[in-house]
């Protein structure tokens, strides 16, 4: 399966290498000598400057390479055998992680949601279906914001949801992969700061937001804090040379660059929505952030694959196909004009045909 | 514990950031799209480098993030849940992994050796001990070269062990995080082509030896092959941008960067071993590649601190005390003769008035 | 939670302790030297004579303690750590086995059925959207029969899902802690030679049909076969006096004594659910086996629950509840005739409330 | 590998069913109705029993089948995943339960002994040996009594291993698979309340001492007591018939049983004992308990083996070996006294052979 590279690329936001800026910190760390294992320098200023953003000071950070491993290594160091979370079935530790979690010992309990985001009515259908020690003891609660399908968590649901954690002695975990996407989509009302006062643990997401790779475990709750660096070791993501994150998150949180390269993702995303939504087009997903989900002919979407990269997310009925875009900090002007373009060129004729039935 | 980055630092080999072609090939990449996960031209490219070099046009290259992830990775694809490992009791997967190998599931047995080295008749007590289903069962011999004490494999030992590992139909897994600096040993005799004709996976190590991260994984027996993308993925080491490990290994393997790399910091060592003998100095190990243990006086190794950073290894006898000098491709000849320098004066009084005892 | 052993109780098939002549065989045992591990001559006949009656010479027979201990040993021994179960999302090890086979690494993943029981159409959902290395891969569908809700499979059924299976590479594996009861159903087509031939493995559950304990773990393929000994010590599961079992098994597939107890099971549910038919009682669910789940006012259970023991298994709507009795080998006459006559009384009223309405 | 049956087995203390007292109290359950999983009134009743017994009202008391299934369960709900076990590398959790405890994904970190019995200093070496997060952390450690070895612990040894995991944190668990066995021992000091009082759990064993199956698990220490049930459930420890092992150790704990069956079985392997000790044999361990290691020609054993059944231990040099002689609660006064005298036949000639060189 070779990578097509020379097409433009609408496939993810994980695409490109990384801000120039980036780049520049990582060039600066290459003749430095440092600590290992994150104990370094860099990486004690990043985590400093993610404790201010979030106002949070008694907060620790520990910087990991991806997603996947931040995921793992937050189950495997909270929860006792037998414990288990609680996650949208289309929640990326359920789908996208090969069993991530499982291979940790616990289980993923999955419920279906329309939007990809979980309510206290759901978290609490759960919890009255599991009452014995014959059934595992669900412990904490996983969302991810943005969502897998894009869509954004308002300050009042991420409250309510709080409030019934708190109630039933359930840790709440934000999946932030996307986090600086979700902040920065118009209208958002959740703050960093927000986020670190209602959950207990959670990551801002690098990779997909400018960097190489990397991102930040926050973990506010005391509870959760011991011993987590043992945790890191032992699932193999401590990183030797802990500054190649540590340099990079610095960048990032320096003169808001993490919340511009969201800004700049998400407004590339809202003038392809505004292209579509002028086509007619409909959506699988309302996300109003760096995802898109049109629901597009098939015909067109073969046609768009000449030119374009972008995942086929599922088929829409007889002839029609959900297809995913993604814009990314990295995602030029000049790529969602030709995009737009040819979509509508490709959409001419097509609705022309439809109407003429 | 905060770093003390301005000392000139004999710690490890991963103190400093990477080599500036590597970091060259990274700003190359930082606008380009890739495909993600591994799937991307550089990391193909980097793979047929690699088979070219090894001579062994069927192996599989999966790049990783680090030695214990890829230690663990390996273990969990390769291994059914009753089969063991055996090692070093000095073998990094059994002393300094957190338990990486036990949180797969798969115990580790371990021997003890003089010199870090694993020899058929010592394979052959472990596996004289466990003949029942009431025990696990031995099934890959881990061996690493360079040891954790800085002794090398030579092609005679390796083809014994081999030979042993064949008979009984155990796997042979080469630990390379100092592949590099073991192959650069004056009268090394063997290959990356002769470990790859006599194991059955092993990995080529980049972190300790230029890279901001990486290491190469190369499984060469088949039956060791499928599904192991799976695997890595599952245990959160598949990095989103595949391409930022692959254009490092490309830059590695261009003109042979990867061997004189090591030789550069092989040639330091010796510089500072040389150094140690005139001194009258003798050692705990008896490493010819980048790893010294010398065996100092606490008064001399105290003094030496102040102005350079390296691990007390352990203490030896009364007064004494093992430090670990390790070498790297950065290292400096000015360090070097700086160090040389300062330690010929704290030994000249030491060994002064040891001489009037 | 004090048991109330003094009421009747149609709770479970596992209240009683064991039939006459099992007891009689562990009293032979009790003065013989056995070896040890299920190496012993019982055992070994009890193997034997299940070969005998599944028509499978071939078949591996390991004695193990209960249902939920067999499941994980089998899943552990069956599968690689990125291989998941197919399950309906009612099968016991989903839902009532606190997470075992998640603690052996693997997912389980759950389909919703109507009646507890999978059918191709429902696998094949699940293959369709696992298809890449980023998911797990699913490798084994697990059904039970008598399923969780009484229900049974009938031989086209198990057939097609063998087709199934084995058009796509996956295991079948039948969960029989109630599979005397299944094969005792009135109608049933299934041989326990049908059984052997349509899956890969399955278990014969002991607990639930007259043993003080013990399952008959059988496995027909060969590629499953190899070192399950070594997983069944592994996770605890080897009994040191195998005999217990092997003794018990003995019994009961001496005489057809496995299937009797089962017909009487079966006989005495049949004779509920006519009198709740015959009260126009409905069910939850059509189940013509042990296993009964009518649906009553809720004012009826409550009384009923002053005389008999019995699982509340969920609520239905205003004022109803759904109700689980059991029978067993065990069941008299006299219970379930006195069981009848209150409940006749009981609804007598209740059914001439709600006909006045 | 079929079970030699015919002949008179010392090869351990579990070849036997059960005592008539415990088989009879099996009996007497075979037509009640019980609760399940562990929650009828004999289990609840032995554990009060048992409270008793060790002087301590708040202990929680669990009954599991087999003693591999009962450090596995103990090690998985009392560990954190970074935590460790120590243990005496002749521990059972070391090398006869086919990697058990790493299973659950906690490595078993031993120390090599002359007697099977840890000492605080051989416990503080571990200690010292592991400081940072790039090693496991010791937290648990493990004795046994008897010692794999047929060692005992004094009262003073015990409280002397206490007093030092006291200091570190570490909590004290102790296998009492032959506790009976331990305690019945000539001049033993320690009681079931000294051992209550300087463990913070241990179990005590049932199959080596007149049940058929069964294991007590006391946990005395409040931390660690909480959900123990959940892992019990989820390790597939969970008896369905609990009373099964509930009624055998109310038996077991009426007028003393559990102490008699102990002291009968010492008692015969002292006769056994003083028969070698008499002949001029040498022990590899130097055993009081139920257990004999004599050293033997290697003649002697093959001819012995004609008639008995017991372990060969090891070779011992030339033309020797160490056997493995086991006495139980079943043992018969004529089953030693024949051995004894077909000893002191073989040894006879033997001896003389020896005396002409």
């Amino acid at each position: 399966m070779a990578a097509q590279d020379t097409k433009l690329s609408f496939r993810n936001d994980y695409s490109e290498g990384a801000h120039p800026r980036l780049l520049q910190a990582l060039a600066q760390i290459g003749n430095e000598q440092n600590a290992g294992y994150g104990l370094d320098r860099h990486s004690e200023l990043a985590a400093g400057m993610i404790r201010t953003q979030i106002a949070c000071a008694g907060a620790d950070v520990h910087f990991l390479v991806g997603g996947t491993q931040t995921n793992l290594v937050a189950m495997a160091a909270f929860l006792r055998p037998h414990e288990a979370v609680i996650a949208a079935d289309s929640g990326h530790i359920a789908t996208h992680e090969t069993g991530a979690i499982e291979a940790t010992g616990h289980k993923v309990l999955t419920v279906p949601t329309p939007d990809g985001k979980l309510t206290p009515a759901l978290v609490q259908g759960v919890l009255d279906a599991h009452s014995t020690e014959h059934m595992v003891r669900p412990r904490l609660v996983y969302v991810s914001n943005t969502t897998e399908v894009g869509t954004v968590y308002s300050k009042a649901e991420l409250t309510a949801l709080r409030a019934l954690c708190q109630q039933h002695g359930l840790y709440l975990y934000l999946d932030g992969a996307r986090i600086a996407a979700a902040l920065a989509v118009a209208g958002n009302d959740l703050s960093l700061a927000d986020v670190a006062a209602l959950t207990d643990a959670f990551y801002l997401g690098g990779t997909k937001n400018g960097a190489l790779l990397g991102e930040a475990l926050v973990i506010v709750h005391d509870a959760l804090k011991s011993d987590v660096r043992f945790i890191i070791k032992q699932r193999g993501a401590m990183l030797a040379k802990g500054a190649v994150i540590g340099a990079q998150f610095q960048a990032l949180f320096r003169d808001g660059l993490f919340f511009d390269l969201a800004t700049h993702a998400d407004a590339q995303a809202r003038r392809l929505r505004e292209a579509l939504v002028a086509a007619g087009i409909a959506f699988a997903f309302d996300s109003p952030s760096n995802q898109l989900f049109p629901i597009l002919p098939t015909s067109v979407v073969e046609q768009l694959e000449d030119k374009y990269e972008f995942h086929r997310w599922q088929p829409h009925g007889q002839g029609y196909q959900v297809i995913r875009l993604v814009t990314s900090w990295a995602t030029s002007e000049t790529a969602v004009e030709a995009f737009c373009k040819d979509l509508a060129v490709l959409l001419a004729p097509a609705s022309a045909t439809q109407e003429t039935h």
